[in-house]
């Protein structure tokens, strides 16, 4: 907090006249800001730090910025022509929404990282594609009922930017200005639509996508919150991806939580053994990890994909991770924007190769030899690998019981010209893949005890199958 | 803990006579309180403090009571008359249960605005109300199975005590005194009729409605505490009312788990910025709320649906507050003792007006603008009122189907002069609206991402209703 | 860690070779070490403190080990002869898999208590017992869907050791040494069966059972870690056992999860009040507990049953603890190997006395009283046993319908020969006492409010017997 802290870089006349009313308008995020490392160093100072305790990854700043701490008149002025929501307030060109391009002045490295990443995608690979699409209009549509009969409606875009979108990214547009009477007199403020919004794939006004707060919120921005497994918590918690949960109950997880106190999540660079003594998400997939030493376990990386060689959630089975990031280009052989067929097999030529998979479990598994010998790291991943496959087979059971349903008109899909996923035999078997088979695969890959077994791991994988042959026979 | 700080305050020589055994006979809650903020002022120091740093509301104490710390004497023998459950212990006339008329000797505003706030009615809103009680009777009741038939017994009423009425609070009453053999030698001892308890509507032996123990654990009573989430979480974490698991997984709720190690959650005032970084459930509902300039953002309130405009859970439809925390007055047109009819429209006479929800949002956006630009904040409250309707109008889905079913014969409810509650269909009725409506809104409120769809969210909600309409067709 | 603590003790030459490679091979346990106990105390100092404040238990040390501190040496080297997997490391005769006899050196005592506890049984109790067995069967093994017909492979063995065997523990055997590269030159690597495990009933490669990193994980060591919930957390976390959820939301939970900043997690002994303000697991379950004068209020016991009088989770019924922690010896009046016939009436003969089951109600009776008078805490434990007998009603009424079914014909069981939890009735039928009944008894036992009526407590439990009555009427 801001108490903590002295100021040891000048500030702006700019952003010295935004914090003139800011103090009062918005004191939380100006109390947030003077407790950040923005606040405290200017970027000639962090360029002048040894390469491997900076912050910055752009080599070079522009002049104009380089002596001053990184202020909201920085941020909020940048590419001013780029951003279709510039407007005047009180005298400067600003815009409201922050795009990666903008953090990119600083920090290059990690904003080209990111668009490499599957996450920056997040909007149109849900949205764009029209499987997944009506996944989403049937899970969050409201369901009508009519003679006996239910419809569902089209959902309404702040239901989209309620529900999933929230994660996943709204588009936000400018929608020009209005005039307000404030506490500081009359004011042009701008309107955007589908705001606010921190989503991961949000589309920005300047058409960039992404947003760096979803991991480093404002006005703090701090590499300790980033590192933190409660921020990934925010969209990887549910059924759906229960990355969190699972690494809670995992004996990482409860190292971390009962020994975090002791353990220095600001240091840059960051020392196995003497920076913290577990991985958390940030450690296992996006870090620079170095020994006292100076060995470089695994490079940082914002592509946080970098580290996986699977695909272990969200889609009917799981596969070798997409080559592209726009998942929305990936036709299967059955014509449908899937990675695999129904059956399991995976449309190979939109997967990275088996040779990339190796390279990727390669710095996983460095990571891991920070504290493990070859034989335990071995171990873990021929189990988590059978546990892709058994658990693939499951998901194949319940869909041959679909298929059985679908054929036989028990219930509609594909063939019938409806959808898969809006009866309630169809939602069982979504569960089934959804919910129960990416449980047990996260459980497996983080060792998450009972997530394997009756937290949603292969107990209710059963017992739902088992549902759904009995659901099957009463239709009949 | 005891040994962080001192004495500044004399202890009266009755409670140091308490002090004499009772170090030894629980020595626990000597501890609690000897650091506890009671065990080093007395009230004449504390009421020499400004105002805005008090802990006193009350304008005057006892002249008794203001010269010595408030320890064990001072509580347990206070309004010795008005107490059913007054005896002699040891030479003094003390009673066991404190209540809040004990507590409003020095906390007066605090015990006030309490007895206004709908949770001191909590037992009797549930048991009192036939209709929420057969509720209670056909979740708790142990059921029989015979020729095929089910059918559910009475809840015994220690089953009550350990159920609902945990939080919501049992009738204590004294049942007299027994001499028991002490490691003090014989003494007389207390008996309470279901005794443990510290739900939120306690009936005490005084008639008194309350436990401030609910928020304010004995015998520390932390402001630190009751600021915290997790006492909130108590009451607040199960499907039928997730607030404190939607908070962890919101952006707030990664916050305060992220970075609270630097907060001061002891500070009086408390300024945004300054103590904290994000809200915690206090900030919103209860707390005054202060910038460093001393702008005051929301003045303080026990009764914590002052900044409430709905009420979102706990009932079949979100609807406006009742005016009265005695909801068991209210009549919807069907006679029914619910805040709604079966179609959602609001029992509006009972109800608080349009003007006072926007008085009471006012209050609450005025906590978010700390941070938050107005556009951000309308946005937000624009989804959320979204949501609020989206969620009635499935509820509304899924109460037609259950009248289909009541009025077909399928299922037996007020027609057929049965409960609402016993059956299996209606039993999915109940959790998509106790479990899935509200667990949809608490996410919109508090941006709980999955929540809102995956975590008990829309996709529950929909294959909830899916599976009621199947059922319908299986019945017929 | 390291750099928060000085050497007080000389390390082994031995130990001196193995960190020369180690701190470059696997820094980050090697950190791990340097900050724990064992690396700062010999034997020899640990013996020449006072007995309550030593952390062995063992009177006497070998000679050639009490003069240095505990490296890894000590222990890798340690009972050479006995360990099937000793082989030829750079010149040591190490062993990988450290057990408990190797721990009980200097921990006699705990080795010897735990080897009486139930958990150190758990391999064998889950796996050697045919019902048991057949549960777990049905429950991970993939299942196939031919003809409309179900069927269930029997799991894998890295199945297995994903699934309840991590918990439960594996058995880990020695198969030789591999010859590999290493970047410290070509070396003996060893290989064994089932491994990484840490499972609390492990069988070691000595055949001796247990694993005492399940809770005080490599190479910390900590008691700190030990007796924080989030480790016992790993285990006892799901539907199956939710002793950590429900304790997370009980009044103690939350005291700990508020306040636990200013607790002393290393004190030995462990004060009530002091070090601690609220019961833990440990504390509850495990340590030596005093007070302030040095009463000892309950003894310290790796024998985690020893202050429960009843088994309340993973069984049909709650009963009385079984005598032997073997529980594959027991068998009922129906000659099954279960601690219950089908209708609740225990196997007393094989389970603890009312008069022991006294004598350990007393021990925790005696834990409370730090804290709790004796009303209360009658109160609370009238409740417990009172839910106990109304679980056990309900799980009755479960089995009712279940035996209803089978004796109909509608469900295969004993006498069709088949599996009692292969079909989805069944499937239901097991989650009445494995999920449901136990989350209830979970809840009075701790207070756990919403997890004994709406968070799989007696809501899901009528739910659940409501729906298999009706699915029972489908079926005919």
């Amino acid at each position: 907090m801001a108490s903590s802290r002295g100021f040891a870089g000048e500030i702006s006349k700019a952003t010295q006249r935004c914090l003139a009313c800011h103090r009062a308008a918005t004191p939380g995020i100006v109390a947030d800001w003077e407790g950040s490392l923005h606040a405290g160093t200017s970027p000639r100072e962090a360029l002048a730090k040894p390469r491997d305790k900076s912050r910055l990854s752009s080599l070079q700043i522009p002049q104009s910025l380089s002596g001053t701490v990184v202020g909201c008149s920085e941020c909020h002025t940048m590419n001013a022509d780029h951003h279709q929501d510039t407007f005047d307030h009180n005298g400067f060109k600003i815009h409201v929404v922050i795009s990666p391009p903008d953090c990119a002045v600083c920090h290059l490295t990690e904003t080209d990282e990111y668009s490499g990443n599957i996450m920056s995608r997040a909007y149109g690979n849900l949205n764009d594609n029209p499987v997944y699409h009506n996944l989403v209009e049937t899970s969050i549509g409201v369901q009508k009922y009519e003679n006996g009969q239910l419809s569902v409606e089209k959902p309404d875009s702040l239901t989209g930017t309620d529900a999933c979108n929230y994660c996943h990214g709204t588009i936000v547009e400018f929608e020009g200005v209005e005039k307000k009477q404030t506490p500081f007199g009359m004011m042009n403020l701008a309107k955007h639509s589908n705001w606010p919004n921190q989503g991961v794939g949000r589309i920005n006004p300047d058409k960039s996508m992404g947003s760096c707060t979803s991991c480093h919120p404002r006005h703090q921005f701090s590499i300790e919150m980033a590192r933190k497994p409660a921020t990934c918590s925010e969209c990887h918690k549910g059924p759906d991806v229960p990355a969190y949960p699972v690494y809670l109950v995992s004996k990482h997880g409860n190292i971390y939580s009962s020994m975090d106190k002791g353990w220095d999540f600001k240091a840059v660079p960051w020392v196995v053994g003497r920076d913290f003594n577990a991985p958390t998400c940030a450690v296992s997939h996006a870090s620079q990890i170095r020994t006292e030493r100076g060995e470089i376990l695994a490079e940082r990386t914002h592509q946080f994909n970098d580290r996986l060689p699977w695909r272990i959630f969200g889609l009917i089975y799981a596969h070798p991770h997409p080559l592209d990031p726009d998942t929305t280009k990936i036709r299967n052989k059955a014509g449908l924007p899937l990675p695999t067929e129904l059956t399991g097999e995976p449309a190979f030529s939109y997967l990275i190769t088996p040779q990339e998979q190796q390279k990727r479990l390669a710095i996983m598994k460095s990571v891991c030899s920070g504290c493990h010998s070859q034989q335990w790291i071995r171990g873990h991943f021929e189990r988590f690998e059978n546990t892709i496959k058994t658990t693939n087979d499951s998901t194949l059971t319940a869909t041959n019981i679909m298929q059985d349903a679908w054929s036989k008109g028990l219930a509609k899909g594909v063939g019938q010209n409806d959808s898969l996923f809006n009866e309630a035999l169809e939602k069982k078997w979504v569960e089934s893949w959804l919910f129960y088979a990416n449980s047990i695969r996260f459980s497996s890959a983080m060792m998450g005890a009972d997530y394997g077994v009756f937290a949603n791991g292969r107990w209710y994988m059963n017992k739902n199958i088992a549902e759904m042959a009995d659901w099957l026979k009463v239709l009949k």
